[in-house]
């Protein structure tokens, strides 16, 4: 069986091991229609292979770049740290610009010991400072809500309603929404806050992967969709009868799988896509 | 500084070294007012010393008996099943009735791949069969909303919110809500939901540990008080402004702790009930 991969995406953090070269190399050769771009594999300082590098790796690839991946970390104790999120996610913008990568993902942040309540206002303050360069360059930004697990220290926006809270507050068309099945799929209003997003216009990303049971790391544990609990066709129904005709995006952290041969790896990923996801939609 | 512990107790399971003799000794001579039973023991099939010795330990101890834990895990897929838990709750209720305990804590379980809708009716149905036998032995049953990351195989309850859907739909007197500050503290409605039971006259219990920045296990690395990044005391003055007046119950789940001289560290845990929670209030 030769699946239609053309509306999947993969994250290269999916395949940690590989370079942003492999990556695309063996997403194109697989026949996946997309590649989500995480900074450590473009920039210098994080080990990446340099904006314009990356830029020729990419666009020679042919993949489309639904995401770059991750901006957001907005809320600090001190004023000019909070500036220089704002600065660092300005940057993003361009790099995603220069990569024609849809959208900046945004894992907003969160600092142990500060009320979420207060780091949610950095975060709505730091993504209102970001919106006119986003519009600017015309990438779009979209807040993915995080687990709760992760409201200590990553993110302290964890269900869908939250996001659309910013979304509401800040008006704006460059602003949206991830949904990730890890993040969200225990919330008992996610198909209505789907609905909602769709109707509001900010679906702008969705992201697959599995919850292991049990899980034995908070972060670096996340099953191949099919490992796990989560109905993930079902959410993706959700998402396609909202509206959202973007792609299915693969985005799994696991110690087990980056031990595994990469390129077996994959194809176990094409599998997944073919029996997990459902019927095919075009991106 | 010797704090007044007479509103604090103790779950046996933060001193899971200890037998239930130790606990109870070390609890009372240490101040504690209050012991909250886990099951394992009491119950012989789980370890335990019997329900007559339980009884004759508690007892003798002159401690208070805020909750016998932990009863539910309703959802099932075979109907002989869903039976089964309602008549293990029911005995769990008469054993409550046995040590004085005031109410019995439901974890309310979940089945890894049924849809969480699913699994919250037989919730519901389950609880609504035990409420008459609660009302007859003179125990409550306590709702403890469990952390989403629990939302695969132990709680499909993971919000305040929910845990009122339930208590609202089954309205009864012997029905209400354990609040554990672990689960529920990165609720943005958690202030609101606790105003809300206050005036319901569902807040039945109140438990406390710390969510540790790193948490390393799932399970098994609760922080104590103090140690991580909820604001235990803030919680804390919700629930009394909301008017409980029970336990603060010291419930702590940690590897690391259990690998401690127990003496030790409960004279660490009196000492973070003394700097943490807050000043003390009558139970």
């Amino acid at each position: 069986m030769s699946a239609d991969l053309s509306s999947v995406a993969v994250h290269t953090m999916t395949n940690k091991p590989w370079s942003l070269a492999q990556c695309c190399e063996h997403y194109a050769a697989a026949g996946f229609g997309g590649v989500s771009v995480w900074r450590n594999t473009v920039a210098p300082e994080e080990g990446g292979v340099g904006l314009d590098e990356a830029v020729r790796i990419v666009k020679g690839s042919g993949l489309a770049v639904p995401a770059y991946v991750r901006g957001g970390f907005f809320p600090a104790v001190i004023a000019t740290d909070r500036q220089r999120a704002i600065d660092h996610n300005k940057t993003m913008l361009d790099e995603a610009a220069a990569l024609g990568a849809d959208q900046v993902v945004l894992v907003v942040g969160a600092v142990p010991g500060m009320p979420l309540s207060e780091a949610r206002k950095h975060v709505a303050d730091g993504i209102a400072a970001c919106l006119p360069h986003a519009e600017q360059v015309g990438v779009k930004l979209s807040i993915e809500p995080l687990h709760p697990m992760y409201a200590a220290d990553k993110s302290c926006i964890n269900r869908m309603a939250d996001a659309r809270a910013v979304c509401e507050q800040l008006q704006h068309p460059m602003l949206g929404i991830a949904v990730d099945v890890y993040h969200v799929w225990w919330d008992p209003d996610l198909d209505r806050e789907i609905e909602l997003a769709g109707q509001q216009g900010t679906l702008f990303g969705f992201h697959v992967c599995d919850w292991r049971v049990e899980t034995r790391h908070l972060l670096t544990d996340r099953g191949l969709m099919g490992d796990g609990c989560i109905d993930v066709a079902g959410i993706r129904d959700m998402v396609r009868s909202a509206g959202f005709h973007g792609f299915d995006e693969v985005e799994v952290f696991s110690e087990e799988y980056w031990a595994m041969d990469q390129a077996e790896y994959l194809a176990l990923i094409a599998e997944r896509c073919a029996s997990q996801l459902g019927s095919p939609h075009s991106a």
